[in-house]
């Protein structure tokens, strides 16, 4: 008899693991900021839609409502040392020199891009969502572009995309590129 | 020198591979529904409340808006057979037979739970938010469960949660439970 065992805190385990992505943002004095995000996901295409879940103490937070954009950076296992770094405030520390993050220019807007991030989408915001502590940030897609030495038509090659999938607090696991299958239609 | 290529469409692609989770409802009439997700996330924790993403045209989204609760099904690749059978619209099929879908009683809702999940949340409608096409239900969690064979006090165990994540239209992917990391804080 297979048994059922309630969960008194922390439900949303149970809808991890999730790819980890790092949001960069700009704020309005031009100082850049980066923090780790798993609480998010795509709402729709045409048009194309993506939110992420912040809390409003984060500075990321104070940086979208200023400057209205950011940037979703997915990230692979190189990230791995550099992760739990990024998870400190960024209000008086540079994050890109602590944890040796470089970033290039994006086309569409002021906050950067990780340079040795898989992929990313450049967004402006479409809207903000006040949910209790945390503010549902959705923005509109302008730009998206992945590397395409770990892509295929399909989607990720997961042999080469060794996408970082957050299990909780700082574990993580990766996708089993043996594993892919197709469910009968 | 590493190359980045633009999607045309399909950004989400980018935010793959997720967990595949089951929404059951029950619809005013009593008939339930079930309906595959990955459109979705956690938002809060105090108070617990989870996000999932439902097009307004499908059967599941007449159902949260009648009786304002679902249950979310995590499910495992002993659902891979049955999957993509779920994706036809529910209105005048009982996909639980099509699939064969036992159900269970549910403590706090209408909805049913499926037997062969192995964690689910029941949760009743907090907030439905209209963006554009879909309709983005936020669920207050009122009891989290999970199948104590295949999780431990920090989360899954992926040698035994063989979650199904989704990579894309009937493709999925599972964790590599070998590949379990902890990142230097």
């Amino acid at each position: 008899m297979v048994e059922f065992m309630k969960l008194k805190r922390r439900f949303y385990i149970l809808l991890h693991p999730r790819p980890t992505v790092l949001i960069t943002t700009v704020c309005r004095e031009g100082k850049y900021n980066v923090m780790p995000c798993t609480w998010h996901t795509p709402v729709s295409w045409d048009p194309d839609l993506v939110l992420i879940v912040v809390d409003k103490e984060n500075y990321t937070h104070k940086c979208i409502m200023e400057t209205k954009e950011f940037v979703v950076n997915v990230v692979d296992d190189k990230f791995l040392d550099k992760i739990m770094k990024l998870t400190v405030h960024g209000d008086k520390v540079d994050k890109f020199k602590l944890a040796g993050l470089k970033t290039m220019k994006a086309r569409f807007v002021r906050a950067p891009i990780l340079r040795d991030a898989i992929a990313y989408i450049e967004a402006t915001l479409y809207r903000a969502i006040d949910v209790e502590d945390e503010t549902l940030f959705i923005g509109r897609v302008l730009d998206a572009r992945v590397r395409s030495d770990v892509f295929r038509a399909g989607g990720w090659d997961y042999s080469k995309a060794r996408l970082l999938l957050h299990h909780w607090e700082n574990i993580f696991v990766k996708p089993d590129p043996r594993s892919v299958v197709a469910a009968p239609r």
